[in-house]
């Protein structure tokens, strides 16, 4: 069974969008992976349509409702489904590397595109749902939090990406920033090519690259370097 | 005068795209925001419209050219542009919300999206590009790492979401997680709304939150309330 992806939103026709596109729209094609979007409006169940209500104890925003929320989620995913149910929220534990590897790895993913001020917190404990973050700054909704999420993912899908070792050497996979990269022109605006990249030594160009990738962490993202806390 | 993105990519039918929705989308319909995309391939010179070559030194994927982007560049952003010009990539330092506030109060940006293997060094010296990374996971591309940019950024545009209060209590705009969030109905699968919150007591509930958001923080991002680094 390939992997699977299911979307709930209020945008639905934003899917596939960016995902459809290159090497990730050819897998989607090809049958590699699929991808549904939901329409979180029709599980309400009044006359407007109501998907949000104004938040207890005031505040700016509206909040979604658990119980239109909960109805979408029994419908999209239901008992026995073994794939993840994860809401894209701020508030989540970040993405790294290894969990777009894990998440690759399995049956596909139940994904929540929250709006709104926030999400009634009764149905991420009802429904058990995996708070995910992309980073620490705030969207206007999840989708395009969900489009990362899915397109960290989907690439890592054997078959989607060409070349089998396209993943080794780039950055977070060992740990590291990538080293810098150049292609010809040998000269350009009077800047060369580093001389060891030409040299056909490939000891030397490896070296040379730890090096770079090495220094460029230091300067950039030394947490990365850190020993991890206890 | 407005805000105006302007983006150089491979890919410039996948924009706006999410950015032309819900409330990003009317900003930029009512002229508060403007994006334009460029299309790279433009820039190159040859009959096959070559953007990119293989990587100096070996390795695998295909590397985007110094010159060909050069030209894209300076066509886009001409000498005098007051806008940063930014690349997305996963070598970049982390986007952060205050990074997002100072883009949302200057003249734009140009984003260049990488695709491939990276970008050459050169190109990123000569013209003084600013790596910007939405988080440590590799995507295919840069083009939903522009979308995220532009949406954290364009929603603090004044006039982009209705409310003006509507910024203040989010995660990270003080540094912490956002407290749980609950609206009607008052029981949800037998899970109540907690008293506190329909007690109308407004000293009471923004104690509660306060201390539900530091406890959150706690939990999950102990590294937001860690002291900075020497």
């Amino acid at each position: 069974m390939s992997f699977s992806a299911s979307i709930i939103t209020l945008f639905p026709e934003l899917f596939p969008g960016p995902l459809g596109a290159s090497v990730l729209g050819r897998g989607l094609a090809d049958g590699l992976w699929a991808l549904h979007a939901t329409q979180l409006r029709d599980f309400a169940t009044d006359r407007h349509h109501t998907v949000d209500d104004t938040p207890s104890g005031g505040g700016a925003g509206m909040v979604l409702k658990a119980d239109v929320l909960a109805r979408a989620i029994d419908d999209v995913s239901p008992q026995g489904d073994p794939r993840p149910r994860i809401l894209m929220s701020p508030r989540g534990k970040p993405l790294t590397q290894q969990r777009a590897r894990q998440l690759a790895l399995g049956p596909g993913a139940v994904i929540v595109c929250g709006r709104f001020e926030g999400v009634d917190q009764r149905v991420i404990d009802a429904r058990a749902l995996e708070e995910i973050s992309i980073g620490d700054y705030v969207l206007a909704g999840g989708e395009v939090a969900a489009m990362v999420l899915l397109e960290a993912v989907v690439r890592l899908i054997p078959g989607v990406l060409g070349g089998a070792d396209s993943h080794a050497d780039e950055s977070f996979e060992n740990g590291q920033l990538e080293y810098p990269q150049f292609t010809r022109p040998q000269s350009f605006e009077g800047r060369e090519i580093p001389p060891v990249l030409t040299s056909g030594d490939h000891g030397k160009i490896a070296k040379w690259r730890a090096e770079q990738s090495l220094a460029l962490t230091k300067l950039r993202r030394p947490d990365l370097l850190a020993p991890p806390k206890p």
